[in-house]
């Protein structure tokens, strides 16, 4: 099913206010609208007459080798859109041969998560609480539970305001293991050398990036990688769209480790253009829980193979028959 | 109550020509619109990591300790919009620790008004009549009552015409101090003087001004500080909305005196904007009308109050934990 | 009345085809679009503080002193907007002292027309016939009826197809002294000599012009000023806004002659705006169809006093007292 | 009939799914859009005064002589449009003087088209298939028909996703020469040489390029002429519009060979903007296929008329007599 559509079924099965918290961002929603938007202004500059009779996906993100450089990015709560909950998303991604990355906020206790993924490697998200000792034992968990990098959420010192959620009156009916309120305001770039410590051999991504001169930072504290997002538009409304903050970030660490995006990604055109302006991966959100609302674990899968499918096409009709060829002049130059 | 929904609301209980006057702007209200969408334009660049566990946002304006760097715009007549009128705006300010500019059109004698502050600084605009005795007497009953700054309007030698009111029919039906008729024309940049001997120790801000020339004038004749504004639209349709002006002005006079801003304002985001553009400080109109049309007192409380929160959430999700945080870099370059 | 409310207003009492007729343009209407929005985009950068209590809009158009820096553009068949046709237009206009263009394509001889001007100064468009003979006649009637400038349209060498004719199977029912078929298309810029001789001591505007290489071939061959337009969107659709081609042909030839412009003038800021780029004057076509279709002449009286006030209001509150002080300052720049 | 009501007409008289086969395309019909667009946002910069009382549209193709610069785009199964099929489109694209290509998609064998022209000059569509022998057994066929060139699509080493189709679930019910799948993604530019033995004296036009560098590649590989095109927006949804890419195609290769354009050309003005970016000529497709569905033969040939008729008027507006006089002068700059 078409991912537009997808979301139009989700909407039909999803309570209302559940399907406004997952589809909704902070205040006026300049910056939901502004991730799309960016990408759909960028233009591909296709190449023809190459050899495309095989597209090869693969790559690897942070060493892990990946059917295709697409990654189901952290989310709160999954069982707000299907009973079956995280470990359905799980299934249904490992099966794709897509990494997930599991939230702190997830619905379920890490232990009741980890088996789905059938020793494949999966991602962490962190955030830092103000209880660092419940942070340290969440992350010691996860890494027992074979969680192969840590994400560090960066972007979420408070929570950002959600009108649709203030309208609806909405409450998380989904117990999850941090609150917002337990996440620690004062952290500074000093703290991820405390998390490098806690993580040992593990590498850390700092998620939430939109500068270079933060992103910088981050990796002389030790980040393994830089997630260029603006929590899909559910923190700061107003900030930046993630496709016109790529460049500056690839331009200022890109030699150094690994850039990857999300916001607004639907379509297997948008990761070529994230390639082409220098990410190594996407990360998709929103669409992996419509497809989780509407079919569970399969409908995950399916949706997965999918977007994995439109990649494949947008990469033949690019004429790049390889990740490494999508290379910055496949795009016409983004938005300062 | 969010500030689009208390627009709503406000409408509701106006009658529909005073929602007119109050929302309208001159003739085909491009500025109008054009206030809006400037800020919109405007992208944020948010920081991560920064300690933001606190967030000040108490500032000064002209050496006034303010509990965050917004004011109440000097409106006429506030009668349209509650009984209370004036004081109760004052009063609901005051209590919210936000400064307020009376209007010299306000439905109330300044006797009348001036005790609502309750001691606390206040300002008062001021228009150069052309009975300069009149405008005179209304000064010095300000200054007795306690005003420390005067606020004289430069955009309206004349009234602009707003087609809105002309095809309501509306008349002011609130008796005001002055009438539009009765300001003079031909002011000049040397009535600064007059009204500086007039004023003594009092300082004087310059409001209206969209030109880097014009401001460095008003400051070579002793403006305190300028603020940046088209009258909301009201005045010059197709006038530059402020957004764009600012940067020009701060450039021209930002390194000797204060400069404000106004038009447009509706979120804590907009604020951040202003002061990364160089403004001291934003003063805020119709949403404050709204407010007092539907709680009084409390209503501008409640909405200032909200609007303050807005604003901390806003520099704590840019990582700014104080206002002097707000550098040019938080945003995108604005519009020439 | 407002001048959109008036062409509501005209809508209402013209028929649909002949409503269409007047307000269509060529083709898609791009360029009738065009040439609103590039307006509508020039910002106005006001100065404040100038002595504006008298706003003189008197000028000259080449001698002719004017009561403002607006005159009526030439159009054809008046009679399809109202009984009184032609006559009513130019009473109009004399009475608001606006001065008027009559078409080669009025409705009336110019023998019916020329004696409603009475005495005042007027100017007569002509077009290049297959028949020179018969365009010289009409040229020294118009001449002898007191015509004191020619304004030949350069635009035209054929006509434009203009799809709500064509769909209403529009045809003109008001006979004119000329058809379109009867223009010449092979006319060249040493045509204008023929014009000059004939012409004598009245002065040659050439109107319909969009380039600089051609106003200053113009202004070589004899032409005593240029008028940039694109017959209101009427001809070649695409065609670029006359606000866009306008200053590059104010700096090729705006040293030595008058430049006008005409296309989509509906305010009195427009008005500023053309001023502040370079015009002498603007023309202004439909609205004074609009005012006469629903007034007859007081309509076109009225109607041209009321855009004359609202340039003395949008020079006013710009700080302009007199025509000359609206320099090119007074705008942001325009588009390419 | 005008373009735009042809289009209304004929989708009222064609099945829905099929009118939406052929004016859709890929995904989210983002190209597509922009081809439109791109058109339009591109300005004329018309010339007065030139004698135009003959406008010579007569141009040559690769040295075959045409009526204009104008040619019928190849295009699968006309008999979906119409029963008389391709030999109605071709044959009222001939009488009307206008150069047609046969798609290899046709719907009918090469030996039942090739009549059709009555000995006139044609193109010939051709993909490389996997079964190269197929490839060179039609080739062979075409030239015996008499086609004068060969146009090899570029763009298409497989089939872009229409959602539209799919939503309709749309099959092609007319049995064409060969099928997508048939198509070799393996293609290179070193096929072109493959093709150019085969074609031995007949030219090799490369359509589907929207890149120099490509486009350098091709004419290095003997390519006669190149088409700038996006498949009508059909295969790579976000690939740039073909107005924005042409001009550094005809910067790189226009020196050498011919360039045509095609994609979203639906008036004279567009014609008239193409060659002034430097086209040679435009091919039209849809509504090419709007006219056959609503008048077979002769509404190919009305249409091709009307379009011809347009072009000479927007040629005559601009004061160009002749092709050649269409320089690159008479357009705003297109967007980079």
């Amino acid at each position: 099913m078409d991912v537009r559509d997808l979301e139009a079924a989700a909407r039909g099965v999803l309570p209302a206010d559940v399907y406004d918290y997952i589809a909704g961002g902070a205040f006026d929603e300049l910056t939901l609208a502004a991730n799309l938007d960016a990408w759909a202004a960028i233009r591909l500059r296709p190449r023809v007459f190459r050899d495309v009779s095989k597209v090869d996906l693969t790559t690897s993100i942070l060493g892990v080798p990946v059917s295709c450089p697409i990654a189901v990015a952290p989310m709160a709560a999954h069982g707000l859109a299907h009973a079956d909950a995280e470990p359905a998303t799980v299934k249904g991604a490992t099966n794709a041969g897509v990494l997930s990355i599991v939230s702190t906020r997830a619905g379920l206790p890490i232990d009741d998560i980890a088996p789905a993924f059938g020793g494949e490697p999966w991602w962490f998200q962190v955030y830092v609480m103000q209880d660092r000792g419940r942070s340290a034992a969440m992350i010691e968990r996860a890494i027992a539970g074979g969680a192969t990098a840590l994400v560090l959420t960066a972007d979420t010192p408070v929570v950002g305001r959600r009108l649709r959620d203030v309208r609806n009156g909405f409450t998380m009916t989904v117990p999850t293991a941090n609150r917002p309120t337990d996440q620690d305001p004062s952290v500074t770039f000093d703290d991820i050398a405390w998390l490098r410590d806690l993580a040992g051999e593990v590498p850390i991504v700092i998620k939430g990036v939109l500068r270079a001169d933060d992103a910088s930072r981050c990796v002389n504290q030790g980040a393994a990688a830089i997630a260029v997002s603006n929590h899909g538009g559910r923190q700061l409304d107003g900030a930046q769209a993630t496709a016109d903050a790529l460049s500056a970030i690839v331009d200022a660490v890109g030699g150094q480790v690994e850039v990857y995006v999300d916001g607004g990604i639907r379509r297997g055109t948008d990761v070529v253009k994230a390639l082409a302006l220098g990410a190594r991966a996407v990360f998709v959100g929103r669409p992996v829980m419509w497809a989780l609302a509407t079919g569970g674990a399969e409908g995950v899968e399916a949706f997965l193979n999918e977007l994995r499918e439109e990649l494949a096409l947008a990469m033949a009709l690019c004429g790049c028959p390889s990740i490494h060829d999508v290379t910055s002049d496949m795009v016409t130059p983004p938005r300062a």
